[in-house]
């Protein structure tokens, strides 16, 4: 992960400045409400016929007879209510919200697990869609982009190495060599999540291209479709012992795969910038959806607090449980504003000016709302690790964050660089204020 | 503290209600560029200057010679800028800011020791101007009111009791009897704030006047002169080894201390009432400075670590310092948008309605702060716990907001109650949604 | 879960008592190196063979060919040695070790998956096999106990319902009505760990028999072979996705299942008496294990930072890493004398007496250990949570921990109750001591 | 602070090894009964007379009449009754205890403010005479070791310096020049405990005397009578406002200060291997004491939680202040344990091969006392952080413990990398242990 130059003054904003006006637009209102509405009455009980109809598939990998037209039915007719890729702010496409309109919605998106896909909005997609719509050439939207935003195929990111610590994006040893007008692409990506799904057939692949550049030139991003011959899946990986099959989290090796030299996306010893492109909004995505998650998990935790009995009481007014509510409310009403403000900020200065915003939410947000979630689990007994309850899936999903996108570490490390750094300047003056009684 | 009745749909606001523009208003942004101009021109060097004379004063429980005159003199000057009273939103008298603009300036207030007082903004007369705005009788308000706004006199706030937990406001001892047209009062009193004070003219004190009606009409307010015969300074309280002398935090006793009938606010058996309606911005008014406070630690703790040389490095550098760094900054902007959230709240809402934020905000900041306080101490290592840095004194006065107008417990206590209550009529619903595979 | 009465003296224990001589004794010392040994060359290599073929069986609920061979090969191997049946203090049988030494050997069981098997140590067989060894007829002994010891068969322990809060070992629904000289049982038990392997033979079954009964003796514990007509099991329930299987955490009706009068173990009305007896030891061993299991995951930390590189160093000297690191061994040290000093009070006091060391050891260890796996899995970045660290597994194992035998709130209210029971008396006398200066 | 070589074995010790015999020896049982008895009996009530005589002394660095007299009764009785100087182990005075009898003295001294004193126990006594007892000349052990040892004169250690981090001990600027048959030394320190009082007659000062040798032999120390000319006393620093006279935490310049060249200890350069040798027992001195303050703040918390009501209830009833108490509980028993093997390891192993387990208690136990304090502070509401009960003061008193010997963060460092260290050798064996499945 890159040391952005944050501006000194990223937090001496004038108080009057448009970042501190949350409200959601006036335009966004209705549509807030529409989706909503369309989760309530037709995404939640497809998903749980779809989950049904997933429980005795032979194949994992693949979709269960009957599940694909399940999903397309609510596709085509969030399509049709115009309930469709919100995510992209200032698309020339015409679509998408503002980010913090976008923030809004996510959340409720959050709160759903087939929401996102029935709606167009789902990770890694937006990222990629965006990465193609922000810099692919016609060509490259025409084959990628327009069939994404369509709904009709699905995407995946192939970034993370095995062997290198891929919070250092600098890190990548899958090599492509250009040979005449191909690229020819040899390595190993895992966690690459997505890959899995049969819809899924294009990999955006980030790849080193230029080791004699300066580090952060080296990389390049490409376009390689899945069916691809050398495009070798592996083997899906777990989390907490989820496969989450058919997406999945795929081990994918390159042998000598050879693509055209114009799927090369912005150009050689691009790929870090498309990287840094692409995260902004990616990493908010998912903790605005975490806030919806985390609403859930408070509002289980309390209708079980009511609902149970031990000792002679509801367990929600035995022991510090109250607190525990307490605290949980207040940690999701600060993370929200937080993510709003975030969004507000790549809306007003920019995905770069406002990284550090993103930086702030991603370190702040998996972490606290893998804590609530724990404690709904705890609330639970041993239903909270069950299959009955979303609960262990809501905490693997959470807790799998922490490690996406940059460690939640990394994310602590540019930010208190960057305090450091603003502070920097006014070391010397420190004498003065710091004195209270000599 | 009381249950209040939150409304169910406290959180489900909508997202596009103006709740959710935290923007300063135009108005008051010249005003708050002015504040802090003042305090880095005027009130600091003064602050500098009083602190030097008190050392030596033969009484602590008296102004050095000098220091009114240095006070007052800043005084003045804040009142002729028109830097005077901002805290009153929506007075007939004409002062004051919304509580959101305050919020923007309390924070820079709480960086500055002395910032408060100057501009008359200090507690506890703040909460007590405001009541007397709000309920008192136009010979009350000339008697006290007037001078308050001034900032001739100063008053304090009796309310706590030794002997009861002062969390539940109907534990009061203190009585009051009228007797033909005098109400007669007998009891204690202790940390009573700014009692110890010359300066200090007026208690509002709370007294049981009517022990058989019920327990939230049972206390009364009433105004009691500081020289009213039967008034006894017993002595000051410490707060961690402070005496916060001349203010104090007095003890009090009252020996058949009589005052006129007209004395008694709003009404006999009101005083719960009354302690609701100043509580609500007084609490916040509390945590808008402590945002303040909490940048002056980070600053410090900064600027100590680039400052200061181990094991061959800057500290900042050491460990996980840049974490600790990092967490403070993510906290202190969660905490920041929590409290314009709040004042904001009261404006839009009324301080009734909005009395869960507050609730949110009292039991979320001060324990905060006290970390971040805490940290920065750690890294000044001796100094940090001395009077050679203003650490351990900023420490005392976080440490006490976490007990004073009611412990964290009980305000955690107020919002988790509401969280249940408010999920309880959905309790029903709960098998269905909660089921992710049966 | 019971009110102990704890001695209020449990604490002011004599410091030269033996309670402090945490050693193990001379004629464990041969037997752990032996242990120790034994795991390293035959049970780890035989568990990497056990898992591979495992992995290919069509039936997740039966053993794939070869496992069982290679399992009993081992369990041969540990009898022949003397490696049997440790866990068993001062028995009839005359195996077992003190609860002290077996402290230690658990830690070192802990830190292997298959040890436990193979030394015939693993639960709920333990737990089963102490209630048979102290409760059981000659016959019930001759019946289940022995094949148990000869690691012949498995059993399980019925004790939690779905619809009760099983915290309250009161709250036991499933019946038992004797009709002539059988019970029949109706009810419905679930998380029943080890149901799920074709060798597990009986289920120690917790019913109501005795609804007129005071509270602690409505419940009855009765010896229920699994394949007695009329019990059913429902299917496997997860751990964070995992469903341990063969052994499962088995969801099992019970459809008028009829056994003879003979099985009821004790008598009736005596299964709160029983399960007492039961959970002291049973809930110690999974904590000494857990010892065991933290050390393991330290080690794969510290490996994992020393072997893996960003920003141009070893993560463990990365940020607050070495930090981290010497908190979880602080911790492991800590929780280590902590299971020790259980496990002798046990020895020297008696389980009922030493119930208050279990309790805190409970309410310690599995939350501990939890965090340490998890800044383990940080550490490790996606590898972490995959298949491919024995990390995620170790936490869902812990994090079960937290909530069997009763959730770690239950231990902290007996813990915290017992404490202000033994301070209650004391009461009168604060005054005096805590004014520290009038 | 240096980097000890820790062997690589240090925990994985034998388990049979006396190391885990933390039993008190028969010979030190009935002198801790009668520190007990002598506790109760002479020193809290003296304790109570002292405070009170001091309070309205004109100059806060002398003793009110009648202050030393009692104290001087009180010391003369318990050395009279032998209780006297238990903490210099295997001394060749033939006084003292081995550190592990005299951590479970040392635990009932730290519930009492002034009984370390009146047994010569205190800090920074027993440090000094530890020093002087294993590196003293004959001649300086006649002139200071034997007025210490009869508790005639006090003493103080002259290491911290103001601007540079004392946690590396190698950053000492007071410079001693050899001129003719005197060390001239100039500098200046600061936070010298003890060195206010009127008694206090030796500094034991840490001079840098050879800056051209390695880093860890440029200092020495050096004895440096308090009446000395050239030796001024600049002022007493406080700890969150206390300036605890008459003893204080006093800045010191040195100027020009001359003493004999026979006042150099063990001799020129040796000055950080003395400081290593002081720190061990020093260090685990506090910590001992320390278990003790945690005792009796958990006492005061749930005596106050009996006595007081809110809302219906006792306080201790109420929200997870049980859970609190609990936790608090099992930290005190885990601390006195990891106290408790530290002393033994003293005993056992020698102070050096012990480091490790001294940095891992003092990294611990102030830290968490602390919290315990602040608990309790909590349940007291204002009267917590005020004079009328000890706990702001403990408060003071223990953090500051997490600054002085090290800051926390430099212990921690010292066990990090310890494990780092021993982990290292092993690393390569890592692939096999953690593949869990390939």
């Amino acid at each position: 992960m890159s040391q952005p130059q944050i501006p000194a003054n990223a937090f001496s904003l004038d108080p009057s400045d448009p970042l501190n006006d949350l409200r959601m637009s006036e335009k966004a209102k209705p549509l807030y409400e529409h989706v909503k509405r369309f989760i309530k009455e037709t995404v939640d009980p497809m998903a749980v016929e779809y989950e049904k109809l997933g429980r005795n598939r032979a194949d994992r990998w693949s979709y269960a007879p009957g599940q694909l037209e399940l999903l397309d039915a609510a596709k085509a007719k969030a399509k049709a209510e115009g309930l469709w890729n919100f995510f992209l702010p200032d698309a020339e496409t015409g679509e998408g919200l503002s980010n913090l309109d976008y923030a809004y919605i996510a959340s409720e998106l959050g709160k759903s697990p087939m929401a996102s896909e029935c709606m167009n909005c789902s990770a890694p997609d937006t990222g990629n869609m965006e990465v193609l719509e922000r810099v692919g050439t016609p060509a490259q939207k025409a084959q990628w982009l327009e069939p994404l935003l369509k709904g009709e195929i699905r995407s995946a990111y192939a970034m993370t190495e095995l062997h290198h610590a891929s919070s250092d994006a600098r890190n990548v040893a899958t090599s492509a060599v250009l040979e005449g007008d191909e690229w020819v692409i040899n390595g190993e990506k895992h966690y690459i999540s997505g890959a899995g799904s049969p819809r899924c057939k294009i990999l955006i692949t980030m790849v080193r291209t230029s080791p004699d550049a300066p580090p952060h030139k080296q990389q390049s991003m490409i376009l390689v479709p899945k069916d691809t011959p050398g495009v070798e899946i592996v083997g899906g990986q777990h989390v907490f012992a989820e496969d989450h099959a058919p997406h999945g989290h795929m081990h994918i090796r390159f042998n000598n795969v050879r693509v055209p030299a114009s799927n090369m996306l912005l150009g050689e010893g691009r790929g870090f910038e498309i990287s840094q492109l692409r995260l902004g909004p990616g990493r908010i995505h998912h903790c605005m959806r975490s806030i919806g998650a985390a609403e859930v998990a408070l509002d289980l935790m309390v209708k079980r607090g009511l609902s149970r009995q031990a000792f002679g009481k509801q367990l929600v007014w035995l022991g510090g449980n109250v607190e525990i509510i307490s605290r949980a409310r207040i940690e999701i009403e600060s993370m929200r504003l937080m993510v709003l403000k975030a969004a507000k900020a790549m809306d007003v200065l920019g995905n770069k000016e406002a990284r550090l915003w993103v930086h702030m939410v991603k370190a702040m947000v998996p972490e606290r709302v893998c804590k609530i979630i724990d404690q709904a689990i705890q609330m639970y007994g041993a239903l909270g690790v069950s299959q009955h309850t979303p609960l262990a899936h809501m905490y693997s999903q959470q807790r799998t964050l922490r490690l996406a996108d940059g460690p939640d570490e990394v994310h602590h490390m540019v930010v208190g660089r960057s305090e450091v750094r603003a502070t920097e300047g006014a070391a010397e003056e420190m004498q003065g204020s710091m004195v209270w009684r000599s």
